[in-house]
């Protein structure tokens, strides 16, 4: 279900193409969300539009409402929510484990310390009830009533959903836990792989491809080892999850020693990383041999005001609900061909509807944020293609915008 | 700037052209609202894609937020909102005088009794100062200032916004007051239109057109009063606004009474319908010889998960929130051709993604009302045009669908 089209002389990287049964995917790819089933603020037409060719659906929210029975009724998820490209569906386990760790999304990705007790990624408050060998019990944050969720449970949701990749159901594990706590985890996310596996193997839907999960933290005996589990067995394609790390450049590490295992033990096996999609870290993804890529940060930053601009040294951000831009007449960046910047839409503009709320505005910048990332992941795979990735890479670093470098 | 180009032979309809500074307007039309510069949740393009040749704008919200100043110095509204057709300008009457009145909107459209010292239509809470010849001074809900409005301010707010077709500041009076206290006002609304018109010869921009508003409640010497003063001004067009009664017999009744005068006195001129825009209303307008209508309806009812079909029992509604639609198959319409129904989606679908919060469901539910709205516009023209509107009215008024019946 993979070819690597070709290989970066200079580094990991390679592109490549998915064959799915909802179409190809070209490979390096960002995969935006559509969670609960719809990429917020827009439709499916306008996500093709964009040029995507992949998104990502959430098996955790999908199973709560409006559930794999209903999904599956209704002709599976890209019927329901009318997208005739690829879905590739997450299992459950990040965000089960997230309400049991309060709120663990961002130390698992390295964004800072967790909050111990909080709201998950999308601000609702879950209960995690029991963690055992044969699944975890937790609290519906739909209507409070108690679920279940194992690794035969998600690969079932999955199957139902009629994803066209499903991930193998994994704990979750964040990273200020011990060294034996990480190791005992990672061993229940191997076993919990060869049940996906089986359950996939005997009731899975055709042509539906499994990727498993390397877990082992920031440890790197730990990743090596998962790395060399998951290669050893029948998936199809391998997830990178768990704690990344800290900070950015010890997730690069963690990455790069998964790849490298990787590159060794399942060159042709398809790798998609979990969760992390800022643009710099998109660019080290590819050079590390990442082929796809999720996250929330595009269209979540677009939902706050934030937008996406070729300035390293801004962190690749404009907050546009700052005063400074009251008055200015730029658009978000000069010379984008975005549906917002090629509309005219000012800066200032863009400022007084995210005051005023008009959710108008949200869909303008999540339309730029996605555009400019699906422009980033285009000079990305041109420059492998053409072997000039150190050069693009380097260009982009340097705060070149997409579509200009190459 | 009005042509009428055909006069049904046995009702007071008639089609016609509004030629205004940014392009044409064929009437009958409904006027979507961009209240504060965006049609909610959508894009200029998706408003033009609809048929939409013409938008409302509101002086009162522009005025708070982001100001004149700021606007006119982005190059006026069009400019600011990227909208190239036309656009009309509200005068801030309602609005000053809702807060007033607290919550006055229901109440001067006739859905139901005032709800005292209640939220404006938008939801926000505001304070009138004082009342008086002059103008009115009252609290900005933006950012708590004591701000002015007057005849001459609302005119030249209007200018700096630089819409096509400007309305002057009239005081709007509530149903529930006496016939004195409307006849009073109803002066003062008399004096405000000459200072309006005045301000607006010496300072206006060229090109923008200013319509007079009928005021006079619900007794009907004073709206033939008000209508005959208003005729005989200098305004380019004529509006009618302020309470229209208490249901919508009495709306309709008022209504006649105000088009009977117009068609004696200014049968040349166009006529606007503030704030009506439910199905059966908009029917009855056109039967009545009103040209333009806006109101907040489609785009609000979309946002809040209801949908408008043909389905006269129901009120042309359908509220895809309710539970009865979780599981089904059909369109919002069957054969409908809006973006939201040619693509696929299921009630079911949408009453999930409603459900869930999604923003993709206002924005679809927006684009069908304002689809079916438009869509029966068009065929109340075509009615017109091909003198057949009694046909027309009772096809639709039966519960044929837009589109079907011409």
């Amino acid at each position: 279900m993979f070819t690597v089209r070709t290989r970066s002389s200079d580094s990991r990287a390679r592109t490549g193409t998915l064959r799915l049964n909802h179409g190809d995917v070209r490979t390096p790819a960002f995969v935006p969300l559509a969670t609960k089933g719809a990429v917020k603020t827009l439709e499916p037409r306008d996500v093709a539009g964009l040029g995507y060719e992949l998104i990502l659906g959430n098996t955790f929210h999908l199973l709560l409402a409006p559930g794999p029975e209903l999904v599956g009724e209704m002709g599976g998820l890209h019927a329901f929510m009318r997208w005739d490209k690829a879905i590739i569906t997450d299992s459950g386990g990040f965000q089960v484990f997230s309400m049991g760790h309060g709120g663990v999304a961002d130390e698992i990705k390295g964004r800072g310390r967790s909050r111990a007790g909080g709201p998950d990624p999308d601000g609702r408050t879950g209960a995690i009830l029991s963690v055992a060998e044969e699944g975890v019990r937790f609290r519906s944050y739909v209507d409070g009533r108690e679920r279940f969720l194992s690794p035969e449970g998600s690969m079932s949701v999955q199957a139902a959903l009629g994803s066209d990749i499903a991930l193998v159901f994994d704990e979750c594990t964040p990273f200020h836990v011990s060294r034996e706590y990480t190791a005992r985890s990672m061993e229940r996310t191997h076993r919990w792989l060869e049940r996906c596996l089986r359950w996939h193997t005997e009731h899975g839907p055709p042509g539906q491809a499994v990727y498993g999960i390397v877990q082992g933290g920031v440890d790197w005996e730990l990743r090596r080892l998962s790395a060399a589990v998951v290669a050893s067995s029948r998936a199809d394609g391998i997830a990178i999850g768990g704690s990344l790390g800290r900070e950015k450049a010890q997730m690069h590490e963690v990455v790069s020693w998964t790849t490298a295992e990787l590159d060794r033990l399942a060159p042709d096996r398809p790798r998609h990383l979990l969760g992390i999609g800022d643009v710099d870290d998109l660019i080290a993804g590819v050079e590390l041999g990442i082929d796809t890529f999720d996250c929330a940060l595009p269209t979540r930053l677009g939902r706050h005001g934030v937008a996406l601009i070729p300035d390293p040294a801004a962190g690749w951000r404009v907050d546009l609900a700052k005063g400074r831009w009251r008055a200015s007449r730029e658009p978000i960046l000069e010379g984008c061909a975005c549906p917002a910047c090629s509309a005219g839409f000012s800066r200032s503009y863009l400022h007084y509807v995210l005051r005023a709320g008009e959710l108008t505005a949200l869909r303008l910048l999540t339309l730029h944020n996605l555009w400019f990332i699906a422009r980033l992941m285009d000079d990305l795979r041109a420059a492998v293609e053409g072997d000039r990735l150190a050069e693009v890479a380097g260009a982009l670093r340097a705060g070149v915008a997409p579509g200009v470098v190459v």
